[in-house]
């Protein structure tokens, strides 16, 4: 058997405490499936005193990461820190500069910073890999990257954050208020006491500029991203998106059209019969569409330190069963040199078909107005729905729009022109369709 | 840039026709991915003259497959002739025995000589990737293989039979007999003339062997797989399952149990609101279950030109990744010659729900008589409906049950005591139920 993998683990909070136990509980197991030992050789965290359930063995203990990424006895560095900037960056740099594989889980790195130390990953002809950065345990990098050479994607999505679609779940199934699912995620430990980072959209986005650069060969873009959170989604869309036949999920979505490259994150229906609409609290997937393969789906846990961990450590165990001598794939499925520049899709030029949620004055005319604004903007209407709204408001309805496929900047202007008119009694929702199979 | 990757390729069917096409197509794509060239250097097919639509180049012609995968100027040989014996075992053998790299989409092959040849592939130091025989598109072999290093999986299960899936879809959707589904599937070419190999779950069965010894480390044993196909699921079964929530699939399962390893091929009653239950049409599907991981989901196209000549292309990029000098991870996960014997689990101590549908005598105390039966046996019932037939059957009812957790055995004693009883009018029905996320 040849040597052992020696690996250095910097960060041993929840992620990095499982990495180790993994590594200590399945080594025989790992050795037998990578043809050599994998062993944990050094750590480093911020406190060394803390109690964390591992077993670390003898491996030495660094209280800078930056000196453990360049320490001689190591092969692989792993940085679990997180962060874009800070301790995380500057290690990682410094392991790929000292000619170390590099595993990551840090999505905020790579969105911010991940074409250039795929730069250097490459010039010294080191791995640097991230399974775990994008939807957790489900293996997407891998999968793109390697299972689908040869594929053309022309589009990719997914539910990429498990605490939105832990809400939207719960508001769906319970009919409860967006603000008391919110307070129940931060109670079990799904949502942070400042949600904002997950509910605005900002963490999808981040893992979505990392798909789309495998999907497109473009550079990193993850500042040019359409966002819109879920905190306006009301019992109201819900039901009414239910009473059509679709479901309400906040997606990630990546899609080559002829004006450039549409990234995008926002509540989006999709069709209650399609697979991705089952996939429900927690849980991530991603659906990936080919010119070859066609439609590819994976769902599975996309957080949590164990998931988190089998996708680290399956980084690893790629690298044990390397030797000297492997030239490995591009870190973004092309050469990172080669990577074009993104080009932006204007989001007005988004063409799909809308859902629009009007509470409108129960006069005369109102409807023939709406109808005429749209027709006015040539928005081609699937179905119109309207309700009485409940007991307390005899003097206004809901008006509910399914459109036909049309663009983004029509919706806009009927819209509008529909609130100009002076017909509705609060905020128009408007809520965008997405195809899933 | 290295050296091209010189491709062989044995079989110019649907498959190979488009692997020779994608090839030609993407080239310089691939090229990119992969940092060299793919050439199609060599072919063999049994008709020299047959038009197919492609640009074979410059390839040398062979009409013995045999000599093609052991000619010199071969790097990698891809097997797309099918069948378990004759040319398409001398040939995958003859190739890894002179040191070719294999590339095979054969189930068949596999499933009964695949040990025997991995272990040839590991003493040569080549790859014998697979990832089209199991499930077209979808990677799960890289998934299992690579991705879940470190991961103890109990279970995995699937749609792997896009026919059965499709005839089960469309009588579900259109109320229409097993007869007819079957009828329009052959018209399509979704079904063989013959289909007994798809509908009575032989197909399945091979699919699921491959999967079993990734899973569990075990010598491929698909002789010893329980076996049942679809072809007695009648609109009663499916309009029941319906009405208690769930949906009938023809699945692919393999457990590890306290007394062995089931393999088994059954019709299968999953929740309609699971993932794998909107696993429609000729889509196939498969779920793993792990210790570290937990539940991971992929779906895609499972068959077509196309889909499998993408999983072969990205077996076939994955090689021209590696150099010279790379050890390879093993065929089966762990090496072949470290696989243990399956040891099988009998159907008898399998646990699970049931789907008990009896056609009864319309007289006082079957009923009761039937509950008896149950209790003597162990069995807890979760439902009993009970449905009046038909107008023109007014001496007969239906009795559908379904079980808690109970054991295949107590089920069949339970169903052969109420069938000796004499209150049967028909053939009982017994359909097991599968957890699913």
């Amino acid at each position: 058997m040849a040597e052992a993998l020696r690996v250095g683990i910097a960060g041993l909070g929840t992620v990095g405490a499982s990495v180790v136990r993994v590594l200590h509980d399945k080594a025989a197991e790992l050795a037998r499936q990578c043809g050599r030992a994998i062993e944990v050789v050094a750590v480093s965290a911020r406190d060394p005193r803390r109690e964390r359930g591992i077993d670390l063995g003898t491996a030495s203990w660094f209280d800078d990461p930056v000196k453990l990424a360049q320490a001689d006895g190591i092969d692989v560095f792993v940085e679990l820190i997180g962060g874009d900037e800070g301790p995380a960056r500057a290690c990682v740099k410094a392991a790929l500069e000292a000619g170390r594989h590099v595993v990551t889980a840090n999505k905020a790195l790579l969105a911010k910073h991940g074409v250039a130390l795929a730069e250097i990953a490459e010039k010294k002809g080191v791995l640097l890999n991230y399974e775990a950065a994008v939807a957790g345990g489900i293996p997407v990098i891998k999968t793109m990257r390697e299972a689908m050479a040869g594929n053309s994607i022309s589009r990719v999505f997914g539910i990429l954050n498990g605490t939105c679609n832990y809400i939207l779940t719960r508001m769906e199934a319970e009919g409860l208020s967006f603000e008391d699912c919110l307070k129940d995620a931060q109670r079990l430990g799904y949502a942070e006491a400042d949600p904002t980072f997950d509910i605005e959209g900002n963490d999808t986005a981040h893992k979505l500029s990392i798909l789309t650069s495998l999907a497109f060969g473009t550079k990193i873009a993850a500042d040019s991203i359409y966002l819109e959170g879920i905190s306006n989604i009301t019992q109201a869309d819900i039901r009414a998106a239910g009473e059509l036949g679709y479901r309400i999920k906040l997606l990630g979505v990546a899609q080559r059209t002829d004006s450039g490259i549409e990234q995008r994150v926002h509540p989006t229906m999709v069709p209650t019969a399609s697979v991705i609409a089952q996939v429900n609290g927690v849980t991530n997937a991603v659906a990936i569409e080919t010119d070859i393969l066609g439609e590819l789906l994976l769902s599975g846990p996309g957080a949590g330190g164990n998931a988190t961990a089998s996708a680290v450590i399956g980084d690893i165990a790629d690298i044990a069963k390397s030797r000297p001598g492997f030239q490995h794939g591009p870190v973004f499925g092309r050469p990172a040199k080669e990577l074009v520049p993104y080009k932006k899709a204007q989001m007005r030029a988004h063409a799909g078909g809308y859902f629009i949620r009007l509470t409108v004055h129960d006069r005369i005319g109102v409807f023939a107005a709406i109808a005429k604004r749209m027709a006015e903007n040539d928005i081609s209407l699937e179905s119109i729905v309207q309700h009485a709204d409940g007991l307390g408001a005899a003097q206004q309805k809901t008006v509910i729009l399914v459109t036909h496929e049309t663009t983004e900047q029509a919706v806009r202007k009927a819209v509008d022109n529909v609130t100009r008119d002076g017909h509705l009694t609060s905020k128009p929702q408007v809520i965008r369709i997405e195809r899933a199979g």
